[in-house]
């Protein structure tokens, strides 16, 4: 069913949102601080607001794509929120979504948060995925307006959820490219071919091991540490063996470090029986 | 065709494999320092040698599971290994292989090193893998009979390079590990389900995001870092999110922070808009 939605913002991303909802068959109304970005989609059939104000008057779901937050609480102050849905695809953090929140539904708006996993290329493929929180009865209104973006995936009516679990996948996505990292630099510093041993080894050698991770999600979540396979004390004197082995490569082992130190710390705490999920405590 | 197979070290792993030739048809000798390890591999047709150097005289394939390098040497030391293949599957660094090699080599014998990737429980299952570097002639002579054990991957004449690409691959998935804990961290900052994160949006995530690195890896042997996707200033802007965003939840980001720490220092240095790729220059 075609629906008038509104995209204020129209970079890279928040010109795909467009274009997809455009190809859909819905009322798209674009807005950008620089007119000239509209231009592409108004050739694809989309009105052009003037104004930020205008742009949400437009529609009833509005979608908000923009440098950071404080540029969406700017661009939507004074703009008329009562009955509109803000979708806002911004990247933050869960304080922000949450403050943001408050205000708009302070205004007499609903809040929807999202978090973009994709690139703008993926935009309207199979594999990208939308995170969305915050107001569940948004969520069930323009979920199937939104569907077309994206798998959309709802976590709950926190409006801080989104945020929070984009930035818990990217915090995984950043440990495993630093793992890449340093152990390219290892294949690199006997001239080997970092190309070669990735996609042979390395990457279904990850693939295998991620899939330990939920049985060590399951113990992270019950606080029950207890294993039968590779203890703390296995993984220190493998972490050690590994440090002396980046030094006699001449390589930095700076990324590793950290780890490392965690699990001196955990064993030295008379935890060396535990299971690696068992670090977690030690982040808190 | 069936082969006579010497094995010294009758731990967990060591046990796997003598269990895992006799049950391929192989005529094993075992030896461990405490002989009542050995009484279940007898019963299955384990010869038992009274000594380790009874037991290197025993097969011309002499493979080694011990706990490190030093061990190797002690219970090898004497023993006649003239026309024999030592196949050292312990544990230990490129150079102690390099070392063994040579010492292996200069009493008559041909050396090969080997890294299991694989717990005790997968040998002789799919998915199972042992990298193997050294002696051509004597991986090509023994490579039959090795397949019993796991997939093998022969790496190349240097000895060093099984326990390298051994340590890749740990240090690729402790990075993975790393970044799995840390979001753990943040989602259970929130009493939400670690477990149901992990498997159903954590996992796929990192699955995607693994496919990026053959190509980083291309980039790498290049030593060129072009990006027109997320360069390093974006990933600035990333991280800085991110350590707030841990701060702000009470959690530790410490694992992260390296990784970070050589973002800045790249960006810094006027390469802001290169590929994440370009880090490994750091750690040279």
């Amino acid at each position: 069913m075609a629906t008038d939605i509104s995209i204020l913002g129209l970079g890279l991303m928040g010109s795909a949102l467009a274009g997809t909802l455009l190809k859909a068959g819905h009322r798209v109304t674009v807005w950008n601080r620089s007119a000239a970005k509209a231009e592409p989609l108004a050739a694809q059939g989309a009105a052009v607001a003037a104004t930020a104000a205008e742009a949400v008057l437009a529609s009833p779901l509005v979608i908000v794509c923009v440098l950071d937050y404080a540029a969406t609480r700017q661009l939507l102050d004074g703009a008329d929120l009562a009955g509109r849905t803000v979708l806002n695809l911004t990247n933050g953090r869960p304080a922000e979504a949450r403050e943001t929140a408050a205000w708009v539904t302070g205004l007499g708006g609903d809040y929807l948060d999202g978090g973009i996993m994709a690139v703008p290329q993926m935009i309207g493929a199979p594999g990208a995925l939308i995170l969305y929180s915050g107001s569940p009865a948004a969520f069930d209104r323009h979920e199937p307006a939104l569907t077309a973006l994206a798998e959309p995936r709802y976590l709950g009516e926190d409006p801080g959820l989104a945020p929070l679990y984009d930035l818990a996948m990217l915090t995984g996505m950043y440990g495993q490219f630093a793992g890449f990292l340093s152990a390219a630099a290892l294949i690199a510093s006997e001239r080997r071919s970092v190309a070669e041993f990735t996609e042979s080894l390395l990457v279904p050698w990850l693939h295998a091991m991620a899939a330990i991770t939920p049985p060590m999600g399951t113990q992270i979540d019950a606080a029950d540490h207890a294993t039968d396979v590779a203890n703390l004390e296995v993984n220190r004197v493998a972490l050690a063996n590994l440090e002396t082995t980046f030094r006699e490569q001449g390589v930095r082992p700076d990324l590793l470090l950290p780890l490392k130190a965690i699990v001196d710390r955990r064993v030295a705490g008379g935890h060396g029986a535990e299971d690696l999920s068992a670090l977690v405590e030690e982040l808190r």
